[in-house]
């Protein structure tokens, strides 16, 4: 409890939520920290795939990326109009709810999670592998420092509930796009004052395009629209922005979109130019910043920042998927604790919900984010495509000023993003998109189970004020008492004690194996002159549980004037821990087995050994 | 429950135990296996030994073979005084627990322990790599298989309590024997007819002596020791022989140990013989009876019933452990449900303590027989130790006829197998057996904590009865009933019926976290005028249990008039499995808890969700 305390801080009162706005240059570096870190693998993931087959093919390289920015540019005009139209905030799977029903709202949220969980495990191991590029003395503890990371760092803070708009968070966005930009302006100076060509001839190279040629760039091109992920994070975040809200997200969409767009158009030239290869350990973009500045100060620095952005980025899946949770909790499509809130007003059971899934996917696939990354892609699309869908009925329906060309852009967006939805799932359908394709479906269904148990045990549970008062008046319900003795002692004292304390008739029941050792009992019984019955059941199987459970099925055979029977059972609280162990876990077999019975109700007598 | 039934019968009636007496030529199949079978290990491991520093010293072989065959012979001689101080049978543990007081005894144990969990680990190696050197496809799957003869067949049928006088574990050991005597004389003919010479020249190449090759020749005289393990079986079975019980034991010791001399002499001269060495995946055994027979049906017949009687031999530790741990639960050494005869009248949970310790040791070791037997030999020649040294402290005491000739018997039997223990102690100590060194003495530790604890507990739980009669004249003890509610619901309704039928005050606890909810709650609960007082209780930090912890704390400190306090809490059992996880685990939160405080008792209410 202590130890809890010390780790996670004192509890928090409910008044003390708060929602601080935010102004717009501090929420531009709260909520970009996922897309702007996906520069540090997205264009690297583009050319990892082209180097596949051999022979790098530069050209196609070229138009991947081209393509890339041109979904990204769709996509930013796209979820302007999310932001808009959700000035409450709330993700893909409120809008559709709202607006397409039951079924998308839970692909999309199927596809959130899958998203968030994988935005963790992304993030967190190519952080760890821009820190083990720099230092190389690192390589072999990638999965370790991905853990601590994980569990020391994100887990402990997001328990602890530090606030969203602690600086803390704040500054590394910053220093990541300072670093970044000006790597890319002295990377142009230098290709445009040194000797070498600027575009290598051999970069423009292309071979005939032939099926498997296109196949690879398409898979490209999908590995590099990982590089799009964490652009809704704003439109979710509408209500903690300065007003006039809504006008400022969107500002702040744009600003982040074309940074964006800056940064991985810049890198993507640079590679080009540099004509850089994946090596294994050393990430392109740590090549990039080696070729740029040499390995000093300014290396570090680029090394350092983008590991920051990363784990901050996966940072903002414990803001996203932890109230996503409690949503659908309250919807009842998940296990409604995950909807409490913590001492610490976080959603604590989310939260550690989040870090144990991350942490099995980081283990399983050994921190490699090539892997993690073919899982990715198809999520954040699917989830695009469903908001926009929504957004397309909603403007439809709702049929508000200017409705005619936010329906066009937003089924041009739909439409867009459907087809990479398509174009992923095919290309990469035996590199991992196939595992999404199970988990969607398969999360659906378990969503649907939850929401109809929880259905049906309201009805179960629900009750008429007039029922309920007639429920309660039933003349004197009589009460049978059993309590299992086995021999004169304190303990069995004090279970016949609280037995009669209640109102009822008690039974002593005394379970024997052998004729001789009853003998014994009973006479000493006997000589106590206790007022309270005795029955003695011969246990033939040697099995204590067993007679009594035949016994409780005797009586309620039976019963005709029985409403209950309680049955009490002592319960060892030892003073050492491991002593429980010594004792044998009698009661706690009978409690799990008499539990499957109506109106058996099991009373556990604490007994302390003081020593 | 049925599944259990089909796998381990029907249970057994307390009457059904039976002693049947065993002939001679019963018993000796049945107590030897674990004796005989060493020779598929034993002569081998001598050799592993020799052959660790590149040039195979054959010479030392001979000598370390007849310093085994020597000390066979002491021993079984001592044992038969075992066997005669024990008619009523009883391991070193009893022997040294009557002569030579608790340590000792204890000693014993923890050797006997460490002795039959090894047992059955080496065993079921060793019977595996039979099985793999006949069959090689079978080479990667060792410890699968070891773990599937462990728990599939091992457990099961003593779950199921096979009588050890089955014929099923009697005849594999004849055709063991018979196999072996059939190799040793085809090869002698073979070695005696045969061009070769029948010892080879460069056997009896001896190096210098000097300390290295001393410590490996002891080394190797160490790891041959192992060929010992199963002689003290007889001698703790004697009353399963037919009368003269004590005699047909002895003789039934001497016939085994000149069996096990005869096999382990022939087999070693046949090492010698054919100049064999230690090759990965086939043992040496199936070497030798590739030399003399070729690969045909009398090879295939060697190795299975090798495998056989290794397989057998681990069975052997099953009828040894469980009664050894039910003879210390008796004394409290051990937690006595091990003691506790199951429904087949096996000590199921003696025999299940057994698997699970092996199964942990044939997976760590990776069922790797060499290093296993190295935490082998000291365990068994300490329990020999003790046991002869318990009887030279007997024979003084009795005085019995011939007692000067057996002390001096004993005494240099406990002196011999003493500076075995030390030799192997030291030559092995870094190749594992320091990890006995430490399992002896933290055993012991736990032996005596386990002790400790009962005889305090009984201490605690002792009452007189004049106590006791005192004890339950209490005038009418006052009960405070407390029902957590959290709505109006069935389950409420259900909960307070079941409080209102005990006798005592009852009062109704509702937990809010905001004002509103809390004014719908009690406006509901007053227009159904429920003659039970409510209590409502704010809780600031969103905990249901903190806040009923606190009342009941408040309650306790003002508490003038109340005995006791019993909170009910109702517990869905759920029409699914899965269901359960959808629910708060408040109410067995709330119990772990409460148990803590004295006279708080917590009453379980089932509640049956039907689907």
């Amino acid at each position: 409890m202590n130890f809890r305390r010390l780790i996670t801080g004192k509890p928090l009162r409910s008044e003390e939520a708060s929602h601080e706005k935010l102004p717009k240059w501090k929420a531009l570096s709260i909520f970009s920290s996922d897309a702007l870190s996906s520069v540090g693998y997205g264009p690297e993931q583009i050319i990892v795939t082209l180097a596949v087959p051999g022979l790098l093919i530069y050209g196609y390289f070229s138009y991947a990326t081209l393509a890339v920015i041109a979904l990204l540019t769709i996509v930013t005009l796209s979820y302007a109009q999310v932001a808009r139209a959700n000035p409450g905030g709330g993700g893909s799977y409120s809008i559709a709810l709202h607006n397409l029903g039951e079924l998308p709202a839970l692909v999309a949220a199927a596809a959130l999670v899958a998203d968030y969980v994988l935005t963790v495990a992304v993030s967190i191991s190519s952080g760890t592998e821009a820190l083990v590029s720099a230092f190389p003395l690192l390589i072999g503890w990638e999965v370790t420092l991905d853990l601590i990371v994980l569990f020391v760092i994100l887990t402990l803070i997001n328990l602890r509930g530090v606030r969203e708009s602690s600086n803390v968070f704040v500054w590394p966005t910053y220093f990541f796009i300072l670093g970044i930009i000006c790597m890319i302006l002295a990377g142009l100076y230098n290709s445009f004052t040194g000797t070498s060509p600027i575009v290598p001839a051999e970069s423009l190279e292309r071979q005939q395009a032939d099926w498997v040629v296109i196949l690879l760039a398409l898979r490209a091109f999908s590995n590099g629209c990982s590089s799009m992920t964490g652009i809704e994070a704003i439109s979710n975040g509408v209500p903690m922005f300065r007003e006039p809200s809504v006008n400022n997200a969107i500002r702040t969409t744009y600003i982040m979109s074309s940074l964006l767009a800056v940064m991985i158009a810049g890198i993507s030239f640079l590679f080009l130019h540099y004509h850089l290869v994946p090596v294994e350990n050393v990430t392109m973009l740590s090549q990039l910043a080696e070729q740029v500045f040499g390995r000093g100060w300014a290396y570090y620095y680029i090394q350092l920042t983008t590991m920051l952005i990363l784990y901050l980025a996966a940072n903002t899946a414990y803001n996203g998927l932890p109230p996503l949770l409690s949503i659908m909790a309250r919807d009842s499509y998940v296990p409604r604790y995950l909807g409490e809130r913590g001492e610490r007003l976080g959603y604590s059971k989310g939260i550690v919900f989040l870090s144990l899934i991350s942490a099995a996917l980081i283990i399983v696939f050994q921190g490699n984010v090539e892997h993690l990354i073919s899982l990715y892609a198809i999520g954040v699309f699917l989830s695009f495509t469903i908001a926009q869908s929504s957004l397309v009925v909603k403007w439809i329906r709702e049929k508000s000023s200017g409705w005619i060309s936010r329906t066009i852009l937003n089924s041009f967006g739909a439409c867009v993003t459907g087809i990479v939805v398509v174009v992923i799932a095919t290309t990469k359908f035996s590199h991992g998109a196939w595992i999404v394709l199970i988990f969607i479906p398969s999360m659906i269904f378990i969503f649907k189970a939850i929401h109809r148990h929880y259905k049906t045990t309201a009805e179960q549970l629900r009750i008429s004020t007039a029922d309920f008062a007639e429920h309660l008046e039933i003349q004197n319900p009589k009460n049978l008492i059993i309590v299992p003795v086995s021999g004169i002692t304190k303990i069995v004292a004090a279970s016949i004690r609280y037995s009669k304390a209640m109102g009822g008739d008690v039974i002593a029941l005394y379970i024997y194996t052998d004729e001789e050792e009853r003998e014994k009992f009973e006479e000493k019984w006997n000589s106590l002159n206790i007022d309270v019955s005795l029955r003695l059941l011969y246990s033939p199987y040697r099995s204590i549980v067993q007679p009594i459970l035949a016994y409780v099925n005797e009586i309620e055979m039976h019963r005709s004037i029985y409403h209950y029977i309680t049955i009490v059972i002592p319960e060892f609280e030892t003073a050492k821990w491991w002593h429980r162990i010594l004792h044998n876990q009698t009661g706690w077999i009978l409690r799990t087995l008499l539990i499957l019975r109506e109106n058996v109700i099991v009373s556990t007598l604490p007994y302390h050994l003081k020593k």
